[in-house]
C-alpha cells in the first residue's frame, strides 16, 4: 500500500478535517466530531434531510452536504456504518420541526443504527422518516428487492428528496418523492482492480488482470461474474441489459444517467464509456435528459466504473435540473 | 494492463466523443476532429482564449471550455502535443477579430507546434499571443524558468485569463494577466504509482511501492528525488518547502490552493493532504482565499498529488472569483 495518509486509525478524522476547511461555507461541525451539518441547518419550516454512510466513498457521503442538497450526514468508519449516535446526531442537527427525512443504503448495520436512532429520536420528539435505497440489481434478484444494496442511485436520490425539501415539500412529500427517484433507478457496477483499507494494509479481495468483475459491490461484495475484461463497448452493453431489464415502463423516455469511477479510472475512460452508454440509450429511443460523469461515489482506489440509470418524470425532472451546490455535485440553471 | 477502452489506438476519438455526448452545451465540434470549441465561439468583441495538450490529463485540457473559461482546445495524442493544424484551427476557432491568446504549458512539441500554427494564423490575418506556463519548481532551477514545464497552474491561469476576456481585456490585457497568474503560481508533484499508456499496454515508469518520487512529471518525467513514503503531513512540508521558497513577495498574504490528484489516488486523501497544507499555510500567516481540490489535472490512473499555490493581488482575485462553468470546473457567485 501506497498512499497519502498520516496514520491508517485516523483516515476518517483527517478527511473530515479536510473537509471542512476546503468547503467552510458548506460545512459546520457539531458536538459529534462524526456528524457535519450545513451552517444553516436546522432550517426554519423545511423538512431536514439527511444521510449517512462509511467513509472511503468520497465524495459520497458527506460531500452532497450543500445548497439544495443535504443538510447533515453521519460519517462512519471506512466502509462500515456511521454508530447509532451519529444518525440521531444528524437527525437533531436537520430538525427544525418539521421533520427528518432520513435517505440511507441498503447495509445491515446502516439499517440497524437508523432503527435506533429512530427509536431515540423519537423519544426526543424529532418525527424521522426513511427511504432505504436498493438500487443495486446485481445484489439480488428482482423479487428479493428488499435484499438490495444501494449504490450511487443514492446520489439522485438526495439530489431529487433535497430539491423537494428546498421546494417546501412536506415530510410524507419528500419521503414520496425520494422513494420514487430511487424505485425508478437501477444501478450495476463493474470492478477492475481491488482497493486497500489503509487499516487493514492489503487489498480487501482480488481481480486478476486481464478480468472483470460485474456486479461488484462498494466494498467489494462479490459480484454476479467474473468474465475476461470486455472493451467499453461491451461493458456498456453487458451493464446496460442488467440495468435496463427491469426498467419496464416506457411512458417516459427521458433518464438521468450517472456513471461513476470507483476512484482509480482514468477520468477519460468514463468518457469513454459513457460515449458508449448514450449510443446505445440513443438507439432505443431513450433520451438523456441529465448526465452525471465523474468520480460521484468512489471505492478507495478501486478501478471500475458503476452505472445509474434512472427514469423521469415530470416532477422528478424538475427536481433533478434543480440548482444546486456541493462539494460531489455543483449544477447551475 | 486493465482497463475501459475500445481500442488503445482510439482512446482519444473516443473520449473526445463522450465530452461531446455528456455536455453539448459546452462544446461543438469543428471540421477539425481534434478541435473543440465552445457552440458561442467566436464571441464578437471578445479575445479568444485557447489552450492545447496532449490527452490523458482529464479534465485538462478540453474540460476547461465553458462559460467565462476557454473558447477552443487543441486536443493531442495521449502525452503527446497536438498538431500545429490543430492549434492553428482552435485559434480559427475562437477568433472573431479581437485576436487570440494562446495558454498552453512549456513542452517542447507544443512550442514548436504553437509557434507554426502562429505563422499561418498571422498569414491568415489572426493575431495570436501566448502565456507559456512554467509552474513547475522541480523542473528546473529558478534561474531556468524558461525550461520549467507547465503542470496544474495552468488552470489557474486558463480561469484568470478567460475570465479577463469575459470582462472585456483587450489581447494585451488578457496575456497580461494571464502572465501574472503563472507566474504568481508555483506547482509541485509527486507520484505514488506509475501509469500506462493504452498503446503501450505496460507502465511508463516504476515506482517501488514504499516509496515516492518528488517532482514527478505530469507524463513521469523524472522528478527530483526518490525518497520513502511520506506521511500526509511530511508530504505537505515537503511539497509546500519547494513551492513557497520561491513566493517572496509577502505583500500578499492571500492564495489560491489547487490540490489534483493524478487519477488514482482516493478522494479522501486529497482532504487528508489539504487539511495539512492548510494547518501549515494558517501557521504562516497565508490565507487561502479558494481552493481546489479533487481531480483537477490528472496523469491517467498514476497515483500521487500536485500542489499548486498560487499569490493572489486584488486583480487576480476578482478574476480568480468571477463564476463559472465548465465540466472540469464549476464555480457559483
Amino acid at each position: 500500500m501506497n498512499r497519502i495518509i498520516n496514520h491508517p486509525d485516523y483516515v476518517v478524522e483527517d478527511a473530515i478535517q479536510g473537509y471542512v476547511k476546503a468547503h467552510p461555507s458548506i460545512f459546520a461541525t457539531t458536538e459529534n466530531p462524526r456528524v457535519l451539518k450545513r451552517p444553516q441547518a436546522p432550517i426554519s419550516g423545511k423538512v431536514g434531510v439527511v444521510t449517512g454512510g462509511g467513509s472511503g466513498h468520497e465524495p459520497a457521503f458527506l460531500g452532497y452536504l450543500g445548497e439544495n442538497m443535504l443538510d447533515a450526514v453521519a460519517i462512519g468508519e471506512i466502509f462500515s456504518s456511521p454508530t447509532a449516535g451519529a444518525f440521531l446526531d444528524a437527525f437533531k442537527a436537520a430538525d427544525a420541526g418539521a421533520g427528518v427525512a432520513c435517505l440511507y443504503g441498503n447495509y445491515a448495520g446502516d439499517n440497524m443504527n437508523v432503527k435506533m436512532a429512530m427509536k431515540k429520536a423519537a423519544a426526543a420528539g424529532i418525527t424521522v422518516k426513511t427511504v432505504v435505497a436498493n438500487d443495486d440489481v446485481a445484489s439480488a434478484p428482482a423479487d428479493e428487492k428488499a435484499r438490495r444494496r444501494g449504490v450511487a442511485g443514492e446520489i439522485l436520490m438526495w439530489k431529487v428528496g433535497a430539491a423537494a425539501a428546498a421546494q417546501g415539500y412536506d415530510l410524507d412529500g419528500v419521503i414520496g418523492v425520494a422513494q420514487k427517484a430511487i424505485d425508478n433507478c437501477r444501478s450495476i457496477g463493474v470492478g477492475l482492480s481491488s482497493c486497500t483499507i489503509p487499516a487493514v494494509g492489503k487489498p480487501n479481495f482480488h481481480i486478476e488482470t486481464g478480468t472483470m468483475e460485474i456486479g461488484i459491490g462498494h466494498h467489494g461484495e462479490p459480484g454476479i461474474e467474473v468474465v475476461p475484461t470486455q472493451s467499453a463497448k461491451e461493458m456498456a452493453v453487458t451493464m446496460l441489459n442488467f440495468v435496463l431489464e427491469q426498467q419496464t415502463d416506457t411512458a417516459h423516455p427521458d433518464v438521468v444517467v450517472l456513471v461513476s469511477g470507483l476512484g482509480a479510472t482514468p477520468v477519460m475512460e468514463l468518457y469513454i464509456y459513457y460515449a458508449e452508454i448514450e449510443k446505445i440509450l440513443s438507439e432505443k429511443g431513450i433520451r438523456i435528459h441529465r448526465n452525471y460523469v465523474g468520480n460521484y461515489f468512489t471505492s478507495l482506489e478501486m478501478m471500475g466504473v458503476t452505472l445509474t440509470v434512472m427514469k423521469l418524470d415530470d416532477e422528478l425532472k424538475k427536481l433533478i435540473d434543480l440548482p444546486a451546490q456541493s462539494p460531489g455535485l455543483t449544477q447551475a440553471e
